[in-house]
């Protein structure tokens, strides 16, 4: 049987200002990645979120990001591995105190943007985070890039991990993202987006841009909350996952 | 049998900025009110506080106070209920991954600055304060100014309370401390400022500026961190306390 | 012959978050006031804004508020009087970089929200804002709400003033706005507003709530650069006062 | 006749947060590098530091950092060009403000921390921050890293530039400085780092740890501010340089 959780980042709005879809796209998918309130997010957004994704049943996660929300925690930042975890765990601290009082748990914890980019490819960064994450929860899952290092430092520290995988991203031949600075770095066919992540779901490849196909463990999609057509891909993904006969349901159930 | 704890701000140090005698005063008061990032601190800062704190065996509190780094969280700010309470849940929880990081438990939550002298007066305040303390974990102790709306809240949702006295303020004759813009607000002797914290705590009364005794329950005395005699005050209460028979430990011992 | 400014607060959003649509409504008036970061605004939206505002010819104005970029300046703080001198010469000169940068120059101040709100109720901040706006520039001119301490405090150091009306808000008889905690604080039917526009400018008066004529100034109107009605109603607003024979033009033409 | 400039960063306080010793450093500095609010300093403190630097006839310089106060502007942070030009011209906007406010006039712009760091080595950034500092006042002299990519940028677009030296940082054999990781980056020996100082400033150079002279234009000095012997390591180059007949004065005379 196949299974994948949909996951999105949300919670994303600040004060007066409003971003995002949260409450239709929470009909979609099945983890919700909360901001926390460094690069996004803020106090009373944060509550909000928590109780929309538990009316939804949708897994609860933190989503912390670096301290720059003049850069929506997008820029790179020369930060330490000490600095990874101490920002790491007030996040993830800030996001269960909302989840406390609503009397529920935590799923998962996925860092963003640039925090996320970093630690991909950094060893060190990566074990500062999954250290982070253990020992405020160890049943926390961590989500990383498909076989970053911060899926294999989540492994090696002992948490439950989860590959992601991108539907509107292409791969590169060595199972990376192509970047964004080239031009074929999204895929922008919806048709093409679905079936690259039915295939990556079931059969474990991709088809880089290469030509070649590549290994790839998809345990979650990301599915993007903003965009004008980001509620009809949701929609798309999730129905023809169901079609293709796999299960979309939240990490935890795995 | 006399009892009775010593309280401290601490943790208000942030990035280069340093404040405060944290490791020091640690030997002489038994619970901590750590900063928790909104008006000082920062998740580096609060890491090192919790751990010096449970070293040594200090009760650990949160010490949320107004989105105001630049003021330190002592200009009032005209927040409704709803944000009191979002901001106190968030900042109780960012501590409350240290804390569990460390593998401890929290004691208490004090609020800082404007937001603890706002609460002392407005019942819409300290309910929204109560409350995010007691979803967040029943268990906590919430910390007021003694005989406060805010002590008075946090009973009435059913929370341990510890009224807060001053060592070094005077008090008026219906027991509010004297505004700090009056000339007469601070107790500058430091052997009558001890005097006054042994009889309230002993005998539950304070003699007010205006002559008359007032009755006031001391639960824990707030003393001070920085300035030149901190050290030297704090350690002369203690000791004073000690030999007059009164048991100095942190409130969950009560 | 009748003259009067159309001005509209804009340059609001912030990093990845949108707001206004400031190139829009930059057709219909005639002076902009343009956040300088401390309430909204960016360095980046404060260039663009700039840059807009001249393309237009339309005044630029610094709108400074205050530190509080989560409440969007609308919360009253308890700030002292050189608390608000020290933030509204920062602020203007921070768009004065701007602006000279362009080779440009500017037109006017307008405080922002709360700072506004208390400013037009306290001789105390009006002097201290209006010492700001002199001493950087004297020939900068001081937007306040029509026949405030605000106007007061400027016109007493020796500043150009425009008392500046609202459009959509109603009138109490003693000349001040309806407070927004009236349900009918706000005139929702544009032709109303438009008349009581054109009214309060040609003929010095405006109906208040209680049924009763009040004199007032208007030497400014503010418009509204959000909602789902704002350049609709802009562009009735400026099309009607022509039609009415009112020159409608930047204040410093004036 | 030799002559240089010493300069020094100030104004780094922010609200309850005391840092340096500005009042005593300037009466052996000629220049004074003023924190404008991202990296370090706020308005209150932006103002005393002009009007201190004013009292002592110290040149006043704009001291624009990265918008990272948690990390005091050190880490560095992936920032597009065209968000280097944005933050300078707002920072030098900011410091303006309050250098208008006294009727006085800008000297230099130095930037901070890690966008000096960054500068130096990229021409990109180098041009974007020349460029900024040009269009806001093409009079304004900037202050880089001695023959770094910074002065070279500002050479390139008209301005008056001054090659920076350090007085307690030891060299490498391409002139660059010893990278704070290595551990002979630090000159600890005052003796040796005010002589290395007078070589620079008299000679042209600078003996490298490779143990070759290197040559190196220095038209100012940095002097720290902070450390327990800041002061007096301050007085001994001032007093060495002039008892060695080298004129000490503000870049602007010379």
């Amino acid at each position: 049987m196949y299974r994948v959780d949909l996951n999105c980042d949300m919670g994303e709005s600040f004060g007066a200002y409003k971003m995002g879809t949260d409450e239709e796209i929470l009909s979609f998918v099945t983890s919700a990645n909360i901001a926390c309130g460094f690069h996004a997010g803020d106090p009373a957004t944060m509550r909000k979120t928590v109780k929309h994704a538990l009316e939804k049943g949708v897994g609860i996660g933190a989503h912390p990001g670096l301290p720059d929300l003049a850069g929506f925690g997008r820029r790179n930042m020369d930060i330490s591995p000490q600095e990874a975890y101490d920002m790491v765990v007030y996040q993830i601290g800030s996001l269960y105190g909302f989840v406390k009082a609503e009397g529920a748990s935590m799923q998962h914890v996925k860092p963003h943007g640039a925090l996320y980019n970093m630690a991909a490819k950094s060893p060190e960064l990566s074990k500062a985070i999954a250290e982070a994450v253990y020992k405020v929860d160890p049943e926390l899952i961590l989500f990383g890039l498909s076989g970053s290092e911060l899926v294999k430092a989540g492994e090696a520290i002992g948490l439950r991990t989860a590959n992601e995988v991108f539907a509107d991203r292409t791969y590169q031949q060595d199972g990376t993202l192509t970047s964004r600075r080239q031009p074929d770095a999204l895929l922008t066919d919806h048709d093409k987006a679905v079936q690259q992540v039915v295939r990556m779901v079931k059969e474990g490849k991709v088809l880089s841009q290469q030509g070649v196909d590549v290994a790839i463990k998809a345990d979650t999609v990301c599915i993007h909350g903003d965009g004008p057509y980001a509620l009809v891909f949701a929609r798309q993904i999730r129905e023809l996952l169901e079609i293709q006969g796999v299960t979309v349901q939240a990490v935890r159930y795995k």
